[in-house]
């Protein structure tokens, strides 16, 4: 007979569904649609020609250890040269201090199955990263909102957050995504501060840190976590777990990312990914290193926050000339993506529909509220096209959201 | 304060244990132990040169493509190959049939997370793959042990363990690891006919089923199964999950497998698998589509079958003439496994203690059954080590054996 597969699935599938994102991203690829949905880098920054050196000189010099099964840790040298850039940028750490994971997807998901039992509290920002949801849903979570404004998660809320006794708080504190806001130097502090009082972990996602095109770089959370802790030792051994990625430096197709945390806690996400994958791919992990090693990434990262500072300026221009002046937006000061918000009777999945007819789309923000809410908002991402398809999409785009206008005022 | 983060974890992780078999591969990483612990497959297959040309092709012709975010399915002409190639060998499938994982043991990982509820029962052979044991410890799993012999699993005593109500059958049919032990045809065709008459379905295993050095190819129990339920359709919608991989073909350290199912898993995968890590690297899998797709592959598993077969006959050999006669051991007919069997009253763990200090390690067969026993069992490894080095090994191993049976017989 045929098997009623449907009927063996485990409990926690239930709430699994096919992410919005992903699904949108299915418009990208109708080449006749200007998207400004995913979350894509500009392929016209990918380091081809240093990839392909990369590439033959790992497969000519290490290629038999590069080909072969390696330890889940992730290859040693990888791992000393992002604790080292770490120091350099943030806080004091080791090898030790880190794993490298298959994107930071799977950084979320560790941390899910690591600390989430069934019915366990996360608090998140509202909005707050979709793929963060999507892990944690699996292992049963339920989340806590904390609203976000242009200085990033209201840490005024926070508190009484807190004492729902949450797993850990989830914040990403660089030009979020998919708001775009920043969390300013006083929050952190207020941050840093509360999570202590109440003796809550931190996961700080931080995926776009390098790619900030004005004023001053903020000290991660983990670094003001360490301070705050005074610590003296040689050892990350703070309150924050911290994630980062190679997707935005040098290439999504690689998924190379890696978490940052004291090593109590790396041990226990390398028996996680043990059982989950082994290890993540070494010859991708000798290429990046190779790619790297000598700098490349510091003269790198400049070009491509020239690329899309670019285009984040076009954006922003031609939206203060193309969008209806009832629409607010946000001015990130880096990272991948902005932020609108249309009048509340005004829903932005309506608008979508009309917007695909035009040729253009974007990501309806209510996906991104853990608790609802939001249905009125909407993610644009100015990364991937360039900005003269920039400057045609967001006319498209302020053509239909005058004309959603014209039609929600009857 | 500090953070106490041994109190966070979920109640999932208390049955977190690092693996035997990772742990063991630290003996390999030690020059002077000659080391049959492992599963890695011998250097010197891997096909460097066609790795460097696909490399330098892909990033010539679809750079943007191969370091770009991709789809969570997989990369097309990828899964297309896979499909033909099943096609060729087993049940008729598409690339509707087919996702893309990070290794096998992503898939088992997935598979965990899919079906097992805490508490549920899971049909494994006695021993079994000590890897999807570790993936599914995470969710909860309760195992039934169903023993194998020479012949693979006893279906025999498969029937009294399918009215425990298991969620599914997991079964390794070729070369199993750790055995080396085939599912002859006969049980096979047992096998499907009892899984259906109970309505469990099955999980295949195979990533050995290239690796035939002597005998005939038997049909895998995804094809069987198949022509027992007589489908005409041109999907495949029956009830074995069929796992195979790159790992053992090309290299493992791209961390490249897959899954055939029935659309509606493949679909319901595909949602695990964008919350686990959005999906495998775009780069490998273009990389190993364009070493692959000129028919490479068919030739090149002829060189790994020659190399393998060569070293499993050099292990059988001097296993012969250096064991002392107490000690049995499987015959495998492919694979890079083979068993060994002490008298009951030896521990292995114990010999494996002496032996390193011989500089000769293998892997205890404890941990490769689900439900204890086994402590009298050893895997040992044929793929890796060179002839020369196997003589050396296995005559070390002699020498530790037969001292061990002098003490034992005090």
């Amino acid at each position: 007979m045929k098997t009623p597969w449907e009927y063996r699935y485990a409990h926690r599938t239930q709430k699994m569904g096919s992410s919005v994102i992903r699904e949108l991203l299915k418009f990208t690829e109708q080449p006749d649609i200007i998207s400004f949905a995913g979350g894509l880098p500009a392929p016209e920054v990918f380091p081809l020609k240093e990839f392909q050196a990369a590439c033959n000189h790992v497969l000519e010099t290490q290629g038999a250890q590069a080909l072969q099964y390696s330890t889940t840790e992730g290859y040693l040298p990888l791992r000393e040269m992002i604790a080292r850039h770490n120091s350099r940028f943030s806080v004091d750490v080791t090898a030790d201090n880190v794993l490298i994971t298959s994107g930071s997807q799977q950084a979320l998901d560790f941390i899910g199955r690591l600390f989430i039992n069934r019915g366990d509290y996360v608090v998140v920002e509202s909005p707050t990263y979709l793929g963060a949801l999507q892990a944690w849903n699996a292992y049963g979570a339920q989340y806590i909102s904390v609203p976000v404004d242009e200085q990033g998660m209201i840490v005024e809320k926070l508190e009484e957050a807190l004492r729902f006794g949450p797993k850990f708080i989830y914040v990403l504190p660089n030009f979020q995504n998919p708001s775009g806001c920043t969390l300013s130097l006083e929050r952190r502090m207020k941050l840093v501060e509360l999570a202590d009082k109440y003796g809550v972990p931190i996961i700080e996602d931080d995926p776009y840190g390098q790619l900030r095109y004005e004023g001053e770089h903020i000290p991660s959370v983990a670094t003001l976590d360490s301070r705050y802790h005074n610590e003296d030792g040689d050892e990350y051994t703070g309150n924050v777990i911290y994630l980062s990625t190679f997707s935005k430096l040098l290439a999504p197709g690689l998924r190379l990312a890696w978490v940052i945390a004291p090593p109590q806690v790396i041990r226990k996400l390398v028996m996680t990914k043990q059982a989950a994958d082994l290890h993540t791919s070494s010859f991708n992990q000798h290429v990046a290193f190779d790619v790297a090693k000598g700098g490349f990434l510091d003269d790198h990262v400049k070009v491509i926050r020239a690329t899309y500072k670019e285009r984040r300026d076009v954006m922003l221009e031609m939206m203060a000339e193309m969008f209806p002046p009832e629409v607010r937006w946000t001015k990130p000061q880096g990272g991948m993506f902005l932020w609108g918000v249309l009048p509340e009777n005004l829903d932005a999945a309506e608008v979508l529909k009309v917007a695909v007819e035009r040729k253009v789309a974007f990501v309806p923000g209510a996906a991104f509220h853990a608790n609802g809410g939001g249905a009125n908002t909407m993610r644009l991402n100015f990364s991937f096209a360039s900005p003269d398809v920039i400057r045609e999409g967001v006319t498209r785009l302020g053509v239909t959201l005058k004309e959603a206008f014209k039609n929600g005022k009857k």
